[in-house]
């Protein structure tokens, strides 16, 4: 166990939470705080999906289905297989667990809860001790522009399985997105802030966007994650966005996108185009150990530096 | 067999339901239509109960429960107890497959179909032939006034078990309420209408009360049935609704409601005080043979008129 009083990741849904699977081992919950993305949020299946969110809710909670990375282990599809019987198409299978948290979040925002105190509520519910935190409590969904096609990311991503052309990626919203008083005090109460291994198009940088995010990260000490080996993610379509906004798809240019807050940066051993002051870890958590090994060695790093 | 070309029913939840069930063994399905009370529909568990009609089109589909007489026979309530357990009040038990169906339905109406549209592509998905009618496409909704709280009457009935006093019958509606022209042209092409053993107070006036309802009535061949036996209906809390109308819980009590565009009015063998003119048959349907010899007496007394 190190000694650390707290740290705060950056998350998306399947990379980072996979990390912070590994560092639960070495801290207590209550010592993390996590920032999420929620960008890809929508109204779907009656309630309110916040896929990033709930990946995180129910890894803490000990539920999270850790073959997809999403949805609750050992969920029955009763309300979806019957919609998908009377002709309704909900392109995302939601589980019957799964749902009831998308309707209680959806009847607590109707309420005219926000987002954080509608995730605290689930936290609480679910026996969640880590701060688990909206990035705003504003609306911001990341669109996916194909020719004349404008869609929602989850249309992109789980409908189409990423099959067609990016042309843009749009991030809409009716108000520019402020960081919510509680990230912002996470981060300036954390030793250090983990950019975990997630996404920079869609996961990150939606996170990055909110207004106070930035000055927040650049008085703290932030150790970043790329999510590629070579010229490949490690899973997801990070690769295809990373081209669509001209940038390669390789912890460079992941690097490019966070170098201006970021204090070391971590680079898989595997890759061959090592940054200049880079760490290179084995990035690649195909297990739990593994997810184990690479948080021990982050947390050295943020060790080694207070 | 008989030689009936087409019955329409007005119905609420129970008891005509139970004698449409014996109905449909004596006639095709298709020559049945339902015109259905839709004053307590709501939207509830992320979807848009209508609590009548699914109990008819299960009833059609051959999935109802009839044990409750509402709901889908052998549903999960996966949903629903993850909602209890993270906090959710969910005060009706909405099944997981039956969640299905008013999810369907939101989605239907939220695209802009009308609820008369979305129960006709219901019934196609669900297998059902009989013509299953809401009374109108405007929302009306029966509300329970008990001292200062008006509550919904799903409220009254289901979370308060009936167990509060009434002290007014409010119909909400944002629009006086107009009877279909799917309903209007059921009735016209049928050979009789049934008013089935339902609640007067809040599942048949409710339909009474849809404007061109009485005159498309006062043209046909009508048929109504009490739902008391005496002074006690046969299920449902009819009684504090006819109290709270000032009227009698009985079959006479009913028959002044009905006697306007009533042909022949049937109350129960039992009841003591026999109405003039009035047929006086077994109505206590406590199983499927009882709901086949009473729905036979009535075709029997349609035959007869023909």
């Amino acid at each position: 166990m190190y000694c650390v009083m707290m740290i705060t990741f950056l998350s998306g849904g399947t990379g980072t939470p996979k990390l912070i699977r590994g560092a639960r081992r070495l801290m207590n919950d209550a010592e993390i705080a996590v920032v999420v993305n929620t960008a890809e949020d929508m109204w779907f299946g009656g309630g309110h999906l916040s896929p990033d969110i709930d990946t995180i809710l129910y890894l803490f909670a000990g539920l999270l289905d850790t073959s997809r990375w999403w949805g609750i282990e050992g969920d029955t599809f009763a309300t979806h297989e019957f919609l998908r019987r009377i002709g309704e198409d909900e392109f995302i299978a939601v589980g019957d667990r799964d749902r009831a948290v998308l309707l209680a979040r959806a009847a607590m925002l109707s309420r005219g809860r926000t987002l954080t105190e509608a995730t605290h509520a689930l936290c609480r519910s679910l026996g969640v001790d880590a701060r688990v935190l909206p990035m705003c409590d504003t609306g911001v969904t990341t669109m996916i522009r194909s020719g004349t096609t404008c869609m929602h990311f989850q249309e992109y991503w789980v409908r189409h399985r990423g099959s067609v052309p990016i042309d843009a990626v749009i991030r809409e919203c009716a108000a520019a997105p402020v960081a919510t008083g509680e990230v912002i005090r996470a981060i300036g109460e954390s030793d250090a802030v983990v950019v975990g291994p997630s996404n920079p198009v869609t996961s990150i940088s939606p996170i990055l966007e909110c207004e106070g995010i930035r000055e927040a990260l650049s008085d703290r000490f932030v150790v970043a994650v790329s999510p590629f080996i070579g010229d490949a993610p490690v899973s997801g379509p990070a690769a295809a966005l990373m081209a669509a906004w001209n940038r390669p798809s390789t912890a460079r240019g992941t690097y490019d996108l966070y170098r201006d807050f970021t204090d070391v940066f971590v680079q898989d051993i595997r890759d061959g185009d090592p940054i200049p002051g880079a760490v290179q870890l084995d990035t690649l958590m195909t297990d739990e150990e593994k997810s184990i090994g690479l948080a021990e060695a982050i947390l050295a790093v943020v060790e080694e530096h207070r």
